[in-house]
């Protein structure tokens, strides 16, 4: 991988990002080359830089030094971007047709340059607007199997993991979600943002403390626990999808963290789809929920029987215990997000799309019932199996 | 603090120790020093360097590149100074009176200078011999709360936290207990050493699934919790006591683990005191198992009042849930050290020491019943008194 000589952090431009491919070697020598910035400018520059003659692209991604939410904007760390790319890196040694590959990257420039995935969509909007992706569930599972268990302690000698654990320290970007997911929602914090006909039930939430006491043990598990070398932020947003293919895209909150965290965030971000569909446009994503666990657990299981370094993992029973364990972390932090999602600082476009605005209400109520239900019943619901019985007595 | 300039890793002499002495300027510049090396040699020296005129004196302990057990030499990493000297200079911030002062330290020498405490006696040989140490529990007890309450994601900023999780990266000697506490007494492994008695009830422990699965629990939270700076091997031979005084030295196990870890390692040390003895001299020791619990927990409780920052901690019920949860980790670890220390590597001399053979098979084989206890049952006994109960049961 090209790595460029070192220089001080500017942000690019479409000029300059041209000369950067040109200084990487990624077109032919006489190539004629064109660039186009395609982000949302909200915390990354993202650079398409095209081959007028071939047609073939690449993406560089710039980290911005400030992240831009509601309109305000706050410093952020560029080391996100050498997280992002070694991230991509790392699970790309595990899942090379589940991630976008790597050409480049730079620290100082806070720079990666990726794959061009264009031809495919973010799932996120592609749900939302019906999209089926069969086979999007199966490579996410997949995806979580292997690049959880092969960064785990069943995979790796104590030593590397540990390495590892130090190296993908990512203190800044973990706070954020600490705050926005883990904390926030659960006070009468200025940073949440909700409609107010949802006021009565946020304002019992915040008097729920059974809820605040199992919420409160599911943020010491994230700031605690590391399990595994995590995306950190696997909502449907990033993951781009189609027909055939499928693309994990945006590790920037890359850390070693609890193996639940992952696998919940997607079932969570999928649960919206749950809330907002019927019929058997709703079915199809109780299916997706219901493979990308179960493609998990036997990738898992499989991974434990051929790859497991752990002595204990021949006992019988060891193996069930612990993804018991991860299956219990799932609900409690696919209930977090369903929550933050409604009523904290980020929101989704699954709930916020919804019209008209009564149905719109109704909705973020059950996202918010849901979500407290899935925190407080994580030990009872023992299989995927619970989870779908109680999302589908609740269109009953 | 003085650091020496940097030089590369040579063994010290009882001629180079006092030259690094003077260049230290540890001592009056005239002053005539002796000095003698104190350590038992498996796994660093120690010098005493002593003023002839004053009598005053400091310890030099230097780390050495490999450890001796049972004979055998294996290489270790030197690091394990630095971690020391850190821990050390850590932990004495938040309870000075309780660990040795700390007056220079060399990275590359292996070398830690630190307060003498011959004054004082290891614990472990002083209680064998009947000591009664009325302040070890309490002095223990707050060493514990404040060491881990104030060094954990309840106390410091997430930044800091993570700063120094990382700083604290100490894989090798993790790994002497993930092997030694953690896996090889559970399995049939070359680095066992049991006496030929007990065979039977080894063999049993082997076999003995529900142990195996609560085991791997235990190990798993070893690698993967990091709530607090642990000391990492709190066991009664890392303590001087006195009748007054007590201060907790060589921490070089030091590393971001499970508070129970501690609290258990010391606990499970006790209980093999509170295995050996009989009538009042076996009541003390359980005051002294009662006592560091209780004062652990009233302690911890006050600063989680006064030092908490972490916003659940005002939500009624997330303190209990969490000393809980420490209290059935801490069963758990002191279940793993009774176990560990009666059939694995290294063992105690509380046991080991007992004549005739015949008392000592019968007192070994209720350390391995009552470790095997401690570890199925942590869910169960949920107070101390509950511990203490099931040891006069025992008596009786």
């Amino acid at each position: 991988m090209a790595i460029l000589a070192k220089q001080s952090y500017e942000s690019l431009t479409e000029d300059t990002a041209i000369n950067l491919a040109k200084e990487l070697n990624l077109f032919p020598e006489h190539a004629s080359l064109s660039c186009s910035e395609i982000g949302d400018g909200n915390l990354n520059l993202v650079f398409k830089i095209s081959d007028r003659i071939t047609g073939t692209s690449v993406i560089i991604k710039q980290a911005l030094p400030y992240a831009k939410v509601v309109g305000e904007s706050w410093p952020l760390t560029i080391k996100r971007s050498t997280i992002e790319a070694n991230a991509l890196i790392k699970h790309g040694e595990y899942v090379p047709h589940l991630v976008p590959k790597v050409f480049a990257a730079d620290e100082h420039l806070a720079v990666t340059v990726i794959e061009d995935l264009s031809h495919l969509e973010i799932a996120r909007t592609g749900l939302i607007n019906g999209a089926e992706y069969p086979n999007l569930s199966k490579d996410i599972g997949e995806y979580l199997a292997k690049t959880l268990f092969l960064t785990s302690d069943f995979a790796l000698h104590p030593f590397e993991k540990k390495r590892l654990a130090a190296q993908f320290s990512n203190p800044e970007l973990c706070k954020i979600t600490e705050d926005l997911v883990f904390t926030d929602p659960f006070f009468n914090h200025d940073s949440n943002d909700y409609e107010p006909e949802l006021a009565e039930l946020v304002y019992e939430l915040w008097k729920n403390t059974d809820l605040k006491v199992e919420a409160a043990k599911l943020k010491r598990s994230f700031v605690t626990e590391a399990e595994s070398l995590l995306h950190g932020d696997l909502h449907t947003g990033s993951i781009f999808a189609g027909p055939t293919e499928t693309k994990v895209i945006d590790p920037e909150f890359a850390f070693y963290g609890p193996i639940g965290f992952d696998v919940g965030q997607f079932i969570g971000n999928l649960l919206f789809q749950s809330i907002v569909r019927t019929g058997v446009k709703r079915e199809k994503i109780h299916t997706h929920i219901k493979t990308t666990w179960d493609v998990f657990y036997s990738t898992f299981s499989e991974l434990w029987e051929s790859h497991n370094i752990e002595p204990f993992s021949k006992t019988e029973g060891v193996k069930e215990d612990f993804l018991q364990k991860v299956f219990k972390d799932t609900l409690g932090f696919a209930g977090c997000e369903l929550i933050r999602r409604t009523i904290g600082l980020s929101h989704v476009k699954d709930l916020d799309g919804i019209e008209p605005k009564d149905q719109r209400i109704l909705l973020k109520k059950r996202a918010i019932e849901l979500g407290t239900a899935l925190i407080l019943n994580r030990s009872e619901w023992t299989s995927i199996t619970d989870l779908i019985g109680r999302l589908e007595e609740d269109i009953s």
